[in-house]
């Protein structure tokens, strides 16, 4: 087994857990729902609020570079995703710019009806996927896992795909599945909600053509932080936003009836940028800069694999054992992990439920430790042993998020 | 001349002004793009931030109740515009909701081909019109304001229009025309960006169907804050929902395959609501309590008479001069109206322009009083018959928001 003293004095990203604020007393292993909060963003909010809007007030929109932090912020990502700044904009929510890419992705490819996914993506991206197929007149094709390249023939414009299973944690090989769709003559969609932050994701070498993501997990940007989104360069142009508002205009203050749209990632912008939320955003992202994605990949990895190791065999896991086929996350299968969850967060290891029998636990690699993660394992495996999670206390269901 | 000393006195809203953070020596008159910050503000997003946030971490969605934020604080809206608390949302931006709206309605009529509007419509709402008219099979028709009742013929779905214009603040008869469009057999989209917070609306009233506005301007949101959306109680269930994330879901967390829309104006919601961003417009919000908004209107109404008879007759009004008739903001035309907002501003009164040639003012009636409003007006009068404005530092454009 990993010695996880030994692993926590030569982490690289050792430095990163004094810059978070964390519990006394907690092993938070839920930041692939909502990260941790970054010491910095109390202090930030309180800077945007008071000086910026406060006293600079309509002034700050230039002077404070609002204006240009849609862009601006976009670009501290951009080395965890493997994009170029002029590719990745921050905006909305998840949802939204899912429905903005499929739309453009689709009207990119007129004569192929097909929108292809899996039929265990996450909800909000099959609720949303069909509404653009609907309004593509397109067809939405949701298929096993194992189907996908089967199912990519000569009728499909677009493949729409989760990187990482919310479920299972199971990673998709995203250049492998990009390359299989261009060669079908498809585009290809990701959703990185559950990776960027946590996986080496190098959308240039894949060379993908749309993906977004969610900026209140692995990023800490906040709940409900804005979302980003990326278009490869070559598409930019090409492509038309079907939420076409002010902001994604060529020049939002010449007030046009007409809409031109921006030269550039920038026409992907609709409304009025959320300014509060986003420099709450810029405090997570800003915990990243010049940390090396193949030491965030391999330390999420090795900490999956430690809690594995303390767990045992006393849970089914539902996730691949090869840290190279998983996520940040992991899930194991029992008819009790709704209690065996409950029971655990009693003592202090946060995880979650998803139904109808997972047990879930992700694995930031910023805020953690490698100790506290084996600790945590062992809880879980004592909780477990001890059929401590079959208090009567830990039945009662509770709304989740 | 009214003295505005004494209409300072007998202000039943005078109590406001002191709970707001307006910088020394400012007399800030562009609410109308962006409301001052509260002071209640900081604090708010201090405790959202590190107690919720922070310590409450994933439970506060439970704990601290931020799962019915898009509802419970639309409820603080609701008496402002003349709603029921399960007519409105807070979610998204104002772009977003005019498309979500216009969407549902179009699909309300689908044997009605034309969305009416008037072609100096704000344009965010114009190309947010285009769109939806286009991804409904339906065509936009921009007439002039004084053709608009003649265009409600049978072929007209929706009548989408903004209720008071964002550069002459004229005010559209929001009864009147929901009224002539029912009886043409429309239906009625407002955009009550310019008028939520400083005239009582009356949603019910008018029997008005669709409605939006932005949280950031007479609301003091904040900079982008979360937009708001109304949806008449009786066509809610008939409406479907073309942006159809996870939080308009029935039960978003129970991670179905299937959307199912929730019950009432809940199905609007898209993607995970914008926590903090929510928090500083709940704070904005607060300050309306147990305001009337006839007082409200009433104020706006005298301030705008108030600076209109100080800056005399050395510009030339181009919004109404009767109040019954404005919103809450007034433009002067003038050729050098763009170095008559700068010179102003360096001599304290925040105004905006409007290209081509529109100086204009807003009025939000919490934060400002009388006798500063009358101040302002004489400054502007100074600067311009002073031809402080022509000094050629004011002569320079830069970007203007």
């Amino acid at each position: 087994m990993l010695d996880p003293a030994d692993l926590d004095a030569a982490d690289p990203l050792a430095f990163a857990r004094g810059r978070f604020r964390i519990p006394d007393g907690l092993i938070y292993l839920d930041g692939n729902s909502l990260g941790v909060l970054p010491k910095s963003t109390p202090a930030r909010l309180g800077v945007t609020s008071e000086q910026e809007w406060g006293d600079g007030l309509i002034s700050s929109w230039n002077a404070a570079g609002w204006i240009d932090w849609p862009l601006s912020i976009a670009a501290r990502l951009a080395p965890l995703v493997g994009a170029s700044p002029d590719e990745l904009l921050i905006c909305d929510s998840t949802s939204i710019n899912l429905f903005k890419l499929a739309m453009a992705a689709c009207a990119l490819r007129p004569d192929r009806k097909v929108i292809l996914t899996e039929e265990a993506n996450f909800p909000t991206d099959l609720y949303m996927l069909q509404s653009a197929a609907k309004l593509s007149g397109a067809e939405l094709r949701a298929v096993p896992r194992s189907e996908l390249s089967a199912a990519l023939d000569q009728t499909v414009g677009l493949l729409s795909l989760t990187h990482v299973d919310y479920r299972s944690g199971e990673r998709h090989d995203l250049a492998g599945l990009t390359g299989e769709a261009h060669r079908a003559g498809a585009l290809t969609l990701w959703d990185l909600s559950h990776s960027a932050g946590v996986l080496a994701v190098d959308l240039a070498r894949a060379n993908a053509d749309f993906a977004l993501g969610c900026g209140y997990k692995y990023l800490s940007g906040g709940p409900g932080a804005p979302a980003f989104l990326f278009v490869r360069r070559g598409l930019q142009q090409l492509c038309t936003n079907p939420l076409p508002g002010w902001f994604g205009h060529e020049s939002p203050f010449d007030f046009d009836t007409g809409y031109r749209p921006a030269t550039g990632i920038a026409r992907f912008q609709t409304g009025t940028p959320p300014i509060l939320a986003m420099a709450a955003l810029d405090e997570g992202l800003k915990l990243f800069a010049n940390v090396d994605t193949a030491d965030v990949e391999a330390k999420t990895g090795r900490l999956g694999d430690l809690f594995i190791e303390n767990v045992g065999d006393c849970l089914a896991l539902a996730s691949p054992r090869d840290a190279g086929r998983r996520g940040g996350h992991i899930v194991f299968a029992h008819d009790a992990a709704y209690s065996i969850v409950q029971a655990s967060i009693e003592r202090g290891v946060i995880g979650d439920f998803r139904a109808p029998n997972l047990a879930r636990f992700g694995f930031a690699p910023l805020s953690l430790t490698y100790s506290e993660v084996a600790k945590a394992g062992a809880i879980v495996r004592d909780v477990v042993l001890s059929d401590y999670w079959r208090e009567p206390r830990f039945a009662e269901r509770k709304a989740v998020t």
